[in-house]
């Protein structure tokens, strides 16, 4: 297949940031792109070949963008699953799949599957309904505290919440949910596992999440994580087996913890590009980005080495700023050495909204952490006076 | 002043692959632009905000352009040099400045430029016409060989020849131009240098371009020089002179010859991102593009040291091929270590037309030099059968 300045189409379901960085590589190698979004301000809407607004919930305009274009992939899991099947019974090249999908976009089939496989997962239950839940509670069936985690829909943290007393589930979405064991964990992992239709198969470093002390927050993603190397092998080795089982097509994101005991256990997948590889723009030898385009066309895959050490640093609007957008110390951070600033190019900030990230590489990277720091301490995301 | 997702404007005057791959860094910065091209396929169209088709070189049309504008800049230095002039004195910035351009387009201005600061150079003579060359010629003025250059117009190779006999001047332009001493020398080097309106200044490494034995024509570009470290600083030391004479603001690319006893003499110059620079996209830390931007937006200028080392391919179309293009085997040098395709987007190919380029990163530069010998002879930029 001649994809380069050809006129092969990819359709890509979603226009936000990942699409709009997925969009550097396929004009890079000039792949017409077609992009479906239901925002006129989708950062994607330039840079893409053709751009169709519509909901990507709905059955018929889905498979009816899907008829547009010669291989179908997607930047969000929130789209509907019933047209993708269809495309993909028509001949439609639609990766990743949509069985791969299937597993994934419900949390408590995605729990189910980790079983399956004996891919070691934290212990969980799954529930229609918090009205179920509470019972279990009441009945001892499982003890708190725990984690609730509703199956469908959530994101970025959202329709996620840890349970210490019953109370906490006052006001939580009356939707199917699952209630997982609380595991400590000394570190929060991510191993982004890259395949092909023809079955070659690439990993990407382990990358350390590390946790604000007090807030709990995720404030950096640090390549390589500064862990153990028989810690990083088992690492990459269950997200390899996890790749396995999925049999996916792109990339998976495979997110881990590392227990007390070193032990490893998969907390949730994404079949796609995914935060905890951004720093790759800068630091390895092929993107995430660029690695995703490769495979989802069947090209060989790419390096995923690093060149260099990368931190990644997300941008989130402060709170009590909303409206039209400041990246208040922008040109500081832009004054050191190695730092990188993505504006997705949303106009408008809110509290904790993704607005962009900045990269952080230095061959050194203890370096790179302590001007990671200064980023994070520097630059804030405001609304304008 | 705000860049960042905001209602500043940044245009463009054309929108070649130069253009496209600085749009890679107004898109990731999400700065508006505005581009005017002459033709309706510009590798700009897409990814720029508006794109408006017209002629270069018209003063109304690149005035009326200037006007939509805050900032203005070029990728190309054929423009209309008056409306550059006339929008300056009305208040817009334009980067580089009408005046730095002036003292470039022409090559015999260029010329008297260096010789007026003491820039070390090639001798010549200039000329207003061919036959004014031919007297010299027959009156012993100057003696064969030399190289011919017009001093306007030209681009790429063309309006340079080497001047054996004088009936290698038939059949050539019968316009202004130069008769340039012709030097052996070991190697033809290049430094880009960046500088913006504050007076911030950078130079990136000194690139060799490497020539095919025979055919004499450069085949790759490589980052760093396999120079001598006492050369390498001789040829950063005067590119910043230029630099510092031209007082330009945005890149300035320094193309220059190490004699046969190494000393630098500049060839020409280039007030744009150039050719030799774009292993910067994948070998340092920041692009040669990012730093153009960041220089006429008068933002801290990023680091201009290498991550790896960085060699280039231009691709180029192959002779006897004339039509829709095909990049043959380029899925076979996908498949190695450190390889990137860049594809301009033009659908058609011409002999000798530029198509893109490719980027071999390594660690080990001889290793990158293999890979890159490889990638040379495998890729050919053929037509569609």
């Amino acid at each position: 297949m001649n994809y380069f300045s050809s006129d092969f189409k990819l359709g890509i379901l979603g226009g936000g940031q990942l699409g709009k960085m997925l969009l550097f590589d396929t004009r890079k190698f000039d792949i017409q792109t077609y992009i479906l979004d239901p925002s006129d301000e989708a950062p994607c809407k330039i840079a893409c070949d053709t751009f169709i607004k519509g909901d990507l919930m709905d059955f018929q305009t889905v498979y009816n963008f899907g008829k547009l274009v010669d291989v179908l992939t997607f930047e969000i899991e929130l789209v509907n699953l019933e047209a993708l099947i269809k495309l993909e019974e028509e001949g439609l090249k639609v990766y990743p799949s949509p069985k791969t999908l299937q597993l994934i976009q419900n949390k408590g089939v995605q729990k189910d599957f980790y079983t399956q496989h004996q891919i070691p997962t934290a212990n969980y239950k799954r529930f229609k309904d918090i009205k179920s839940l509470i019972l279990a509670i009441l009945e001892s069936q499982i003890t708190l505290p725990f984690v609730w985690k509703c199956t469908e829909f959530g994101y970025d943290g959202n329709g996620v919440k840890v349970i210490r007393d019953i109370t906490d589930l006052d006001n939580l979405a009356n939707v199917e949910c699952i209630a997982e064991e609380m595991i400590p964990f000394k570190n929060e992992l991510a191993v982004i596992v890259c395949r092909s239709p023809s079955g070659e198969i690439k990993t990407y470093p382990v990358v350390e999440m590390e946790f604000h002390p007090e807030a709990n927050q995720v404030e950096y993603v640090i390549c390589p994580a500064r862990i153990d190397t028989k810690v990083a092998d088992k690492a990459r080795a269950i997200a390899l087996h996890v790749s396995e089982k999925f049999n996916h097509v792109g990339l998976l994101a495979v997110e881990m913890f590392q227990t007390e005991e070193d032990e490893i256990i998969v907390n949730e997948v994404a079949p796609r590009p995914h935060n905890s590889g951004h720093y790759s723009i800068e630091a390895s030898f092929t993107s995430q980005f660029e690695n995703h385009l490769r495979a989802i066309l069947d090209l060989p895959l790419g390096n995923t080495d690093s060149k260099v050490a990368g931190i990644m640093v997300n941008l989130v609007g402060a709170e009590g700023h909303s409206g039209n957008v400041v990246y208040e110390n922008i040109e500081k951070i832009m004054s050191w050495n190695g730092v990188t600033p993505h504006i997705y190019g949303k106009k408008q900030t809110r509290p904790f909204r993704k607005m962009g990230h900045v990269t952080i590489v230095n061959a050194d990277i203890v370096e790179a952490r302590r001007i990671a720091e200064d980023v994070k301490n520097t630059i804030r995301v405001i609304s304008q006076k």
